[in-house]
């Protein structure tokens, strides 16, 4: 046995199996029905909404921005993210997620619209200003479960 | 203490917390979204599919299906379904599953769609013949967590 | 189908079915080995470390103390209390919890032994006085999934 | 992030959060009151109540063996187990079990235990022969989520 079929295994028990054939069977006609840009809006737009479901008290440092949303990710199975700070940016790894499980191999680029949708509401709701924009980085993953996102200036 | 209180706590618990919010946001998007019409055709979809995705071996009689359906039933944790044999239809009544909860108020009906497109799949798998069709029956719920469907032949 | 026939499905699901058959054996293997009373004592103790790992934060009412409880029973899907002042006592109600169902018919006991560690010790860590003592009612279930309490002065 | 924090959030996942801490509390009382070799026959026991009441159908190979063992342990969530034919001996090496996250750093021992009373009971009811056993090897696991076994000859 190698590390590979464990975590296999793992990625496999992210999603719980209640809700695995109905996503699954919900996704291939999302994709029979609309065009790819409008189902990653459509999960933009829910994302929007889980983030108003789960909000996040205030927080002072970008320490206590993570532990709220662990501590969110964690109540509903989720994953976890972690966040760093670069000088133009701020970084969001958002790994672990039932998404990709969940709504196969076309989900990736859904779950990125998911979670700008869940980490832009979050991060508004902080008074963050405007023009500060969290886009997911679709060259970011390398196999991992795991999404990639920036907050950062959005371009004129 | 009373019943309903308990009833009530379990009635909650039907749907995975992973999935709550998200169902939840999915159906208001749906509502903004589409008609009625439109949204129960799409669960009937749904329900189709998730009833190729869980097949079930051939049967024999009404209990090896009864068994059948709540094998896998069980193994998704959605709940169970009754079969009743009367003179001019079959009953099916399927309490408990997550759907309700899953969806809120609107889904009763999405339900029925569901519910309709799962069952419909299977008896046509065993060769029940294409006349006799599975509809919901939007009267029988009487405010417990169960949908209840006739096998039946279609009016001409 | 009945209400008995849902409560039932909705009873079975209480307990979590990666534990259902370990449960139901490590009941069976106490039960061979120690005597009835000593059970309930580990039990006891077990809802003592329990209550120690998920702490509440300090209460000024009834209610924000019925609301502690439930926040951490929610949490971890053990079901939920209800409290009633009483002239002389503090009743405590706690339904739909997983133990009759991991541990089988003889956890009735098991299960009040559990609940008045937990209990125990919550009230103890708000500064109840040492002479009130959290006792479990065995004549009090009546059937339902449910365990009832009373907190107060322990008999000379 | 790297393959260590995802592995390290997969491994907490293993066990349910419902039983996390009574089973820790659990684990305490029991190194508390019995010596390891008690605790660890104990688990052996256990672990033969849950084979019989999870039993495998009669196989022809190794294979359907491995099958008929995963489709059991998927079926509570358990982690699954791969075979390997060996000149003198079957390993078993088994994964992603929920007893080691359930137990905590004392259970190693105790997992040992818990799968040879398992595998010893289920090889036993397809007639393997009583000379061969059912061993944990407790040399074998090098950090990773499993338990290594073998069923050889018993030494005389």
């Amino acid at each position: 046995m190698t590390d590979k079929d464990i975590l296999s295994y793992y990625e496999r028990s992210t999603c719980s199996v209640q809700w695995l054939e109905f996503n699954r069977a919900l996704a291939a006609e999302l994709s029979a029905g609309l065009p790819p840009e409008e189902i990653r809006q459509l999960f933009r737009r829910i994302g929007e909404r889980v983030a108003v479901a789960l909000p996040i008290e205030r927080c002072d440092t970008v320490e206590q921005l993570r532990a709220g949303f662990n501590s969110r990710w964690k109540s509903i199975d989720w994953g976890f993210a972690t966040l760093q700070e670069q000088s133009d940016h701020l970084g969001i790894v958002h790994a672990c997620s039932p998404l990709a499980m969940a709504f196969g191999p076309d989900a990736t680029d859904w779950a990125g619209g998911f979670f700008e949708g869940v980490y832009q509401t979050w991060f508004a709701a902080q008074g963050t200003p405007a023009d500060l924009k969290v886009r997911a980085d679709s060259s970011g993953a390398d196999g991992l479960p795991q999404v990639v996102l920036r907050l950062e200036r959005a371009p004129q």
